[in-house]
């Protein structure tokens, strides 16, 4: 399965794509959307729009997950990432995308092991996940590889049990 | 001026377009858009940027106005709000829509007179003000409304001023 992961930013947009099955994982594209600071909130969204949409429209994820939003460290800067969220959510929706949203705590401990993981051990599970040379090394777009990785683990393992079950 | 005026929610976002030259209000369209609670907030946010799309293609303002987001309330409340926010700055920015955001005081100022105005009060004002036989029963589209009536007032002001200093 084809797995986009979007990790929101009202200044910088992560976002990865993998193909896995669940176990194996494999780096289709990874990148950054970058937006201009002094332009206003709608424009950026704007752009950020455009830029996610293109990213499905050229590799064609069958699904895609984004990070809970929350707002541990200051409720205007998380106010201000839910409109982004909210645009990632539209596009999402529109491509008709399997959507999946997973806490920090769920993407570290399913990347990692642990929930408590640094942002360094994140970087160090994803380019081993992804049979990389070298580390991503944008942070945002390592974040967003390791929703996707989240969700594809989650999303194999429910089908699994869906199947047990069935 | 033709104004589209936006009151987000979740469950219900009031639409209200007018016509202005910034004194005189006259009432073009205005409505709810009312989500399915049941639906996932993505398949929401579709059904609102699509309706809010459509409202413009269909009126053809020349500029949009949404209430500032506010959290006195309730954080959790407020980040989902933000998400329908962030879809239709969007659907503004998009369109290419001279674009204003508003505190509720402001609004309540520009159309009651005083920001500490009660629902009641907005009400009895937008239907004088946009000179309707009834008013608006829906309390959604109402706001929306006095949100279009707030930016064409500010903008014609400003264009004034600008003509002033120029």
């Amino acid at each position: 399965m084809r797995v986009l992961g979007i990790d929101c930013g009202t200044e910088r947009t992560g976002y990865g794509v993998i193909d896995s099955d669940g176990r194996t994982h494999h780096l289709v594209s990874a990148g950054v959307i970058q937006t201009n600071t002094k332009s206003p909130l709608e424009a950026r969204l704007q752009e950020i729009s455009r830029e996610i949409r293109s990213v499905i429209a050229r590799d064609v994820p069958k699904a895609a997950a984004v990070e809970e939003v929350f707002y541990a460290t200051n409720v205007k800067t998380a106010l201000k990432l839910a409109h982004v969220r909210g645009v990632a959510l539209l596009a999402i929706s529109e491509a008709g995308l399997e959507f999946g949203e997973y806490s920090p705590l769920e993407i570290k401990t399913s990347v990692v092991g642990y929930g408590r993981a640094e942002k360094r051990q994140v970087q160090v599970m994803v380019k081993s996940l992804l049979h990389l040379d070298e580390p991503i090394d944008s942070e945002d777009a390592c974040d967003a590889l390791a929703v996707a990785v989240c969700h594809a683990t989650h999303s194999a393992m429910r089908r699994k049990l869906e199947g047990i079950h069935a």
